[in-house]
């Protein structure tokens, strides 16, 4: 090494030193916070108070700016740092309150609940002190005994067993009990439970992954089926663990699902198949990226860290998808003769098209990827 | 307010109030943190040294991930935090170095100096001190005056006009002077530069949008034609503002680019226009998605707010692209025999071999768009 190097090492070290006690001690003090934070919400518990408390949030966050510009630290960036540990200390004091129950009696029976989505929601019934009963492959000879005097059934197994399930089920179950299933496609199943069951029915699809832990701020689709009254116990619980609920009839749900979930998994499937045919050298490719080709080839490598069957589930799921997804690889002919005759002209034609038919949404999409691309640019 | 409310107010005051006091203590060690990294941003100032230093972060935020298990707060809160803090220290330490020249006496002209990428980098070496010239569409009458004794001619016109616009300067500059170009292929161009010129000639291609107004972590690919020594301080210059120099040939680059940019945006404009065909409604699907379709509809969207003739240029460039997204379209066709059989055994056979040719990747994906995830729910 050379002198000057060594000067500046020999220069840079207290600097550096003194640095991470800092960091150590900012450590010890969110340490603390959250402990203090614990105590609140413990209080909040016993005093049966609303956990999240915007205002206050509000409140801290512009005191807190105040106060960086009274000491020389650029506000947006402490604005940005306790968004940050807001939502850790919201996350913490959610999981904890979860707890309250709409129908402290239910009784509530996880058919599949030993698999993700069905534990997942087996564990959110059970930390709001419902009776929760699981009935998984190996319990059948039980169905009669774990059906007894249950408010709910909520089916969570695989798409091509539903069918099977609600016709054994729907037997041994009261005309008082809500059936729901979470199925991934609706009028299938809701036509099959209403018509096996009696009593008050609903169709449900969580949309999104059984590697989510919490329902916080999660999309469940609602198509009702039969007695919405007797049902809306169950809407108002899920709404409790912060799910976002959207109601729609099965047959539109079908349909826009054929677009959000099958045509665009299809999509990404052929996309990473193409660079496979072409063997390309991935890693490479990255160090020639920036973020937004890394999110995007991120979101195809994505897909290829879950599950198959779910996948094959999703896109398989009906003749309309399928007819849906042979449309659209009959549709990539239409751009070989673009392609062919070199011709900019016509693309720039089809692309003003688009870009007037996305619209507004175009421009918020720019927005809102633009935050995404700094966020990844801030962590990779 | 009732005496369970008041009771509540009293205990909590004491706990808030502590909060509050951690908070203020935070933001002094805050601002002393920042303090101290202004003194080494000063020493590297003086000794001439990288600010960025992507080792020394990583090997932070490793330590007070395994020190913040230790205080048993949630490490990826604290690497989360730390990201937003690393980010702003970097920012302010680039603020700081962007001012320093490797080659004060130099001057540059700038061709193309009024759009947008040709502005940025004019403003970059204006903020560093260097003696920029500009020569857009209407300075061609002054075009042997501008190019005198000029060190750097750097052309950043549409790639249409970057043979023509070679062919033109060329015999109005010294032997000494570097000719770069921005062009974002770089076979074509960087074969028109040596041949034209006897000098230094370097190919360079800035993956980000103009949108950008800073280098800082952005991938610069640089592209050797002649004479690398001579072309080290526009390089060093890059580094300095920030750039992330990725080296290849410019055969690599370019084939690089195929898949990166010309398919990619191809493969969304396709998505687009079967949207489009369909008419699906937007806003309907948008209600029904989980944050991760509100993202990847959000990347075809962003597209078609953007200049239609930039994505004509990446995807028209070359022969040899065209030819590879016909090779694109024709592709899908082997999947309608999967779909036309019902076949899922074949597409899971088929997901499977994909799952292991992404292999250690698509958990890295899963990870970072999992992260994305979070911070669109937070926001949105």
């Amino acid at each position: 090494m050379d002198k000057d190097k060594t000067i500046f090492f020999n220069k840079i070290r207290p600097l550096r030193d003194e640095i991470d006690r800092i960091d150590s001690e900012i450590l010890s003090l969110l340490a603390r916070r959250q402990a203090q934070v614990e105590q609140v919400v413990s209080l909040k518990k016993a005093h049966k108070m609303p956990v999240y408390h915007p205002a206050r949030e509000e409140d801290l966050i512009s005191r807190l700016r105040a106060q960086a510009v009274g000491a020389r630290v650029d506000p947006d960036f402490m604005e940005d740092l306790y968004r940050v540990i807001l939502r850790q200390s919201r996350l913490k004091q959610t999981r904890k309150m979860e707890l309250k129950s709409i129908r402290p009696d239910a009784k509530v029976l996880v058919v599949g609940g030993a698999g993700q989505m069905g534990s997942l929601f087996a564990g959110l019934f059970i930390r709001s002190g419902y009776e929760v009963r699981i009935l998984d492959r190996n319990d059948w000879d039980d169905a009669r005994a774990l059906c007894k005097d249950v408010d709910l059934v909520l089916i969570s197994v695989p798409i091509e067993k539903t069918g099977e399930v609600i016709n054994t089920l729907s037997p041994m179950i009261s005309p008082g009990t809500i059936l729901a299933d979470l199925t991934s496609v609706k009028q299938g199943p809701l036509a099959d439970m209403c018509r096996a069951h009696k009593g008050p029915v609903m169709g449900l699809h969580p949309l999104f992954g059984p590697t989510s832990d919490s329902l916080d701020k999660q999309i469940v689709v609602i198509c009702p089926g039969r007695d919405e009254e007797s049902c809306l116990w169950l809407k108002d619980q899920m709404g409790i663990w912060g799910a976002v609920i959207v109601e729609a009839s099965a047959e539109e749900h079908d349909q826009i699902m054929e677009i959000v979930q099958a045509l665009r998994h299809f999509a990404t499937f052929c996309f990473g198949d193409f660079l496979y045919q072409r063997q390309i050298p991935l890693e490479r490719t990255l160090e020639f990226s920036s973020p937004i080709y890394r999110l995007e080839l991120g979101m195809v490598g994505r897909l290829f860290a879950q599950d198959p069957n779910l996948y094959a589930e999703i896109i398989f799921a009906t003749p309309e998808r399928r007819q849906l997804l042979r449309e659209y690889v009959d549709s990539f002919g239409r751009h070989l003769d673009m392609l062919d005759r070199n011709d900019k002209t016509e693309f720039i034609k089809q692309f003003n098209r688009l870009a007037n038919w996305f619209g507004p949404f175009s421009e918020q999409a720019m927005r809102e990827s633009t935050f995404i691309i700094n966020k990844l640019i801030e962590r990779f």
